[in-house]
């Protein structure tokens, strides 16, 4: 999270999807250690496209290149890997805003305490963030960047406890958020996961090496045997003596972030035993099992709506057809120089197959509907090209309500469901029918009987406006706004 | 094609397919020619991703702007559409090879003609350019490119005739090969097709303004509606005064590149009336009636067997699964720094589905084979996570022969299907077994009852050794390697 | 020269000096041909600092790198150099306009004739190069660049001679104006100087390989020895059998141009036995013999009225002071956002030395007056620091004609002399007198009795207006600016 | 100075020449304050060409760029100079090394305090800022830079004072060493120079506008007025109320560094009521004074010998010729790519004037010797060229002893004069005969009687070994070597 910009929210009506904060990667004892995090972070590339970055210890030296845009544009060359020397390494994607991205806010952060030095990679959001650094600048500290992850270190460089370990646990028991953090230090690869395990993380190993990463994707790129997710509240310290295990936390039950099998990880990715594909699946056959709608063939938006479709198509018996055509080349804001070209109506990223839509009764399959845009002009696009009926289904539910543990939601006015009946989604969007997954539809498909409504087993807000965290800082970025905004317009 | 060049075949084995050489676009009178020019070859863009330009007039001079790499991450700013002003623009994309393109070899060419200025962009090859270059270089002229498309230049600069279309029609009847040409002079804009209609070429309008573009997909991307195919052997000329057709040769059959339809094309173009997703769905479906395999499910090589997968699963009702996740953010190589980090396997592009794929008998679907390197890698892939039995299925036949008209297809000895038999390459590729669709029902599922042996309906020499026309060049180019490498080495 | 920019004049106020249009360098049988071709280029930077572009060749492939800016900021790194493997190498500096330069025109030229490649490099200027050019694309010649230079080429490329030498021969037979060149083939090296010399090239020993330059401070760099100066009309060819001298034209006497003296050459450079400082002071004595002028001190322009100033301090006997200091970090074209910044009096080049200069009577030296802008400027400057009297004395005539053999002098309505007479000139610069050295003053300071009126020693247009080629161009020039401008609208 | 690399020497033979650490500038109340920043850098360019940055401050926020090279190079562009809104803004240039320098080190540096932002630009070297950083990072704060700056911002932070200035005044009651700084707040702009007034800082005025600069050829260049310099030990804070004087410390008399005069400063720049290139005709007339040869001429090492040259001729009563002429292009290091082609003598800075130096006695004169590598060469060179005799005399005494106060001297036992003889210098650079200025040459040229042995006019150490404040950080420093180098390898 950026703290100066708590409220930014990218208006992109190309690209109108959930944005998750980060992906994080780290090894641990080998000779390869940076081009394996190169690989894992391309694998992990999906959680975030502005910027990445690689620190790396050689058992002497720290070493860090950050960089903007893609792993593959910017560490595919021997050169950028021979800066990174050493067995060890941690590795950061970040999200993509319109904005231009500061380098001084891409992590790993490293900091040189008087133990030594410290490099942290962070996914998620500090919910008091802001408080914090206020006492702590009113002190004299000096923040260097507008990111929630510096008030971490900071807090890790004023313990007064003597060992790198305790000063960590001190700081993890002051913050609050959804966090998965993966550190390194000139001894230990340091992986932690926030009481509520709402940010993802997974322990690897690959012959004698451990490897931390967001998803299993990142393992598998590598080669590397997945071992277990990393428990919530659990600090994981691996060492040339092995793995170490802390819990320092009171015992509670996790409570995962839903949209990671909804929407963020990668259909591939291991959760809780299961393909991330296979939940998604599951989503399009519960969904096929609540509704019911006469049509000649099922599409998705792709490629985000698939694995849903696949799997309603499987239960309700209609075809799947590829009703739409995705151009692989997207990727880049693309000129649309006049009114008059906006107005052709340009099909940059989506393009309809029109001879498998003309004349036929369509179900568009989604995973999810944020302010709408994208699905309004897809809809368009098939009614254009001759589609005779579109009835769009969702494989979730209405989201109302923004997320402040790494997800980057837009302002509640612009979240459709937020100001918006179905009905009035329907006619928005311009469909036939309209259909969302129940709550308790998501719950089944994700192996529960039903939502447990006193401890949901799921972070799932989003939904249902029930916040396992309180977000302290937003009542404080009023007044703040001004002083911290000196900061983020410092460039270099 | 590049002259200097004719043998050279990359080999790299994470993108083992076939390549285009290019797509083409022409618009003309529209104020913003360059920026729908560039929204053209930005659809086109599975044609040729090396490089890419614009060459615009503006009703007194030319411009040109031309760029390695992406259109989408070249001709997106105003800054470099401003450079290309004027009502007309013609464009081209460039395919990848592994090696560093000369910018003087990046289309549209241009040149300063007694007449005025001409601009060309070339999708196909010739099979004698290299015999009239070595002539008009006796003579005393001077190439600045090791292109094919320059010999039509010059040809055309020295033509005798004193219209243009004239010395156009000279030239066409001196060159051989597969060609759709779009050119543009200070009057018109031009497009050609061979006079077997091997590469493809489109007519398309959008209100006062005409196009002409390699597929109908750069239509769809503007808005543009699809008039009619530039057929075999015609010269469409544009100009205020409206469209003209000039069809200089003998009346012959059209003999379209059946790689246009299997492999090339975008799922969305349409072709001959029909979406060339549902031609590629025909050829599965095509396969399954020729094939009978007991299966758990079907699954593709994505994105490029998904249609015949589709088709496939359609008519043997074995569900279709997505067994294999692909990797968006590929498209740049990726470093490999050591043996060891090669060992592990790593898998840039594709990763396994493993939930899907444990323990399950697969039918893999495919639309091609070429050096079989792929194909071994992802069944392997498949293996290794735990598939009971993969049987490899394509939606085409053997590829035994190489092309001159316009595909890099490598050296018949590295053609898997040129050197082993069926059983080998099952073995090879080690699948539990290995079926290709037979060259008729090539036809069949492209609308013909069978292939016509005397006047076979496509170009289809990769599979049966027939070749439409002679390529002459390749006894030449032995003796002219070395002196034409001179001119290949000079770099700008 | 630029062919369709034959009358544009730059118009920088900041640097009014003439232009020269390059330098050029070979050398042959050295096994570092590259590197020091680019000590011997930017040993003569002076002579051009737009652009610069090096051609080796290795025994069997040519190489070449061009590009825009200093050699030293382009050509001194390993990894460069590498690129241009051989024993034999050419070079060419362009020279700075303010246009944006199109890196087809940066030199050396190559091309790949019938006989094999060869590389050009061109400094001076055609005076019938249009004439010979609209007559070659009549005749379908393609012309890439809009450089005079290239009609060189063509010429060379369309000769029916079978040898390279006669064809070089019969090409200089069809051109007019001032001409350096230095060729590079497959075999030999080959230096021309035009029938009056009026550009000047010189001939080098470094061990058993031999070195063509426009100057010996490119022979000093390099620690080779000075031969001998290319004679007028003298073509010079060096192959591994040694040198050769061919002389085509009938004999005449060589008529330098006299601003190599004056002007253009580096102090250190030999011209006929002296160094170029040794005649620059000489004109300075002379000044002081012509002018006498009650003075506390005599200051220069620096660094270009250096040594004239010393030369008139000598024999005037009033002392020397550094009155201006240059600030050496200058050389790019510096922001002046605003009317009010420009009129602060910006000293981006010099500064006054106040100390010195407060209650003086100065007498500022300088080479030339072109435009009198910076003349101007520095008097102000002068006259604001406290100076009692500034007198400003010209170690050359008034320059009243413009330059057609290879010199970018401005408009005629530019030249400040052309326009004025001294004592306006005077009062427009704003001395208390102005002196400007006598041709004869030139003639005798340089080594003659006089001027001989006959046949004048020097090439010296520019004071006399005495023009030995008549510039055939001049009167084709706007009939045809409009459609040679298609071609140097072309940008790559 | 860079903590981290306190014993960091470099070595360049081509450049042997002392360092300047960086030249500062500050304007308060200018709409175009980015833009005369960038000039006034531009002005001060020869005290530093490495890095150069700019922080500005609109009323609202702060701004920074900040770049590798120079000036001219980086801040010439309207787009540049427009992210630099504001009417206060401050700028730095830094020295140049041969290592690559990491941009976070660039200044000005800037932090985001309790009492709102602070921007520092600072000339010289703390000699205790490694111990006072020591303890800092014990007790929780986090560096970002290797700088000793750093130190004086966290000290600023941390002040237990409410006022910005008491905070300052804090800072500097714990800092020793050179220090010329310029500071700038939301509010302020501040200039302070240390208690010696070791490096220079003077005070300018453009109509409403203050100015602090390094040096007066700053204000010159945006025509600005010289008010004063400030005095040693004097903080002067100018806010829109005006300029407010504090002197914190004790009285005690200036005593400025002596090689602002000899060697530093450029020589327009007026110091003391003189320009400096006064004072160093002065030091050339003195050294004539003490030096009797005989010689046919005097010539100078460029540009840095030649006032004292001009001075020492003028006195002598021997001409002053320009016996050895310098290549205004060379800055950037040049390619030597092998032995030999170093060992053929290339001579990319000076070239002899061979016409002038033939057979000549000459006497060289130069402002001072380093390590005399450069002055051996040139030695070398004139005698290659034929010189009778070369004399070398050095406008200033030998330079035994190392800086500590921004000056980057080379290692003691690299200074010649530190570890040999006169006469054994003379043989090793090669000359006839070697003559240094005495130290009360020095200080009567410079307007003193003599050197005051109890009270020094001067910070001269570096030639008597007396140095005004001791360098505390000298013994920390090896201890202190490894950690403080981890955050030296990190770069971003």
């Amino acid at each position: 999270m950026t703290i100066g910009k708590l409220y930014y929210k990218s208006t992109s009506v190309l690209d109108d999807r959930l944005k998750e904060e980060c992906g994080i990667f780290g090894i641990y004892n080998h000779k390869d250690a940076a081009a394996l995090t190169a690989l894992g972070l391309h694998a992990l590339q999906h959680r975030g496209q502005e910027a990445c970055g690689i620190n790396s210890f050689d058992g002497k030296n720290f070493y860090s290149v950050k960089r903007r845009g893609l792993v593959g544009d910017n560490f595919t060359s021997k050169k950028i890997i021979d800066q990174l020397p050493g067995n060890c390494a941690i590795g950061h994607n970040r999200y993509s805003t319109t904005g231009l991205p500061i380098i001084r806010n891409i992590q790993p952060f490293f900091a040189d305490l008087h133990l030594g030095g410290i490099s942290i990679a962070h996914n998620g959001n500090l919910t008091n963030a802001i408080q914090i650094r206020d006492r702590m600048v009113k002190d004299g500290a000096i923040f260097q960047t507008t990111s929630d992850t510096e008030t971490i270190i900071q807090l890790i460089a004023k313990s007064k406890r003597t060992k790198i370990i305790d000063k960590i646990i001190d700081t993890i028991f002051q913050v609050q958020g959804g966090y998965a953090l993966v550190m390194m230090t000139n001894k230990k690869l340091i992986g932690i996961r926030d009481p509520f395990g709402i940010r993802p993380l997974v322990l690897g190993k690959l012959n004698s090496s451990y490897i931390l990463a967001s998803e299993t994707c990142a393992l598998d790129i590598i080669g590397a045997e997945f071992i277990r997710e990393i428990e919530n509240g659990e600090i994981v310290v691996i060492t040339k003596e092995g793995i170490e295990s802390i819990k320092p936390f009171p015992k509670k039950e996790a409570r995962p972030c839903v949209f990671e099998y909804i929407y963020f990880s990668r259909p591939d990715s291991i959760i809780n035993g299961k393909s991330v594909y296979e939940y998604r699946k599951n989503l399009g056959r519960e969904l096929a099992n609540e509704v019911s709608i006469e049509a000649d063939l099922i599409s998705s938006v792709p490629d985000s709506g698939n694995p849903a479709a696949i799997g309603f198509s499987e239960v309700s018996k209609i075809s799947y057809e590829m009703g739409i055509i995705r151009n692989h080349y997207v990727g880049r804001t693309f000129i649309e120089p006049t009114q008059e070209i906006r107005q052709l109506g340009v099909k940059l990223k989506h393009n309809p197959n029109k001879g498998v839509i003309k004349n036929k009764k369509i179900i568009l399959v989604d995973d999810s509907i944020v302010r709408g845009t994208t699905s309004k002009k897809i809809v368009d696009m098939l009614y254009n090209s001759g589609a005779k009926e579109v009835h769009m289904v969702i494989s979730s539910p209405p989201i109302k309500y923004p997320d402040y543990y790494g997800i980057d939601t837009p302002d509640v006015k612009e979240l459709l469901a937020a100001n918006h009946s179905i009905e009035e989604m329907k006619k928005i969007i311009g469909v036939k029918s309209l259909h969302f997954l129940s709550i308790d539809g998501v719950y089944k498909a994700l192996g529960h009987k039903k939502r447990d409504a006193a401890n949901p087993q799921f972070t799932d807000h989003c939904f249902t406006g029930e916040y396992p965290i309180k977000p302290l800082d937003l009542k404080n970025q009023n007044d703040k706004d001004n002083q911290l905004s000196l900061l983020s317009n410092v460039r270099t």
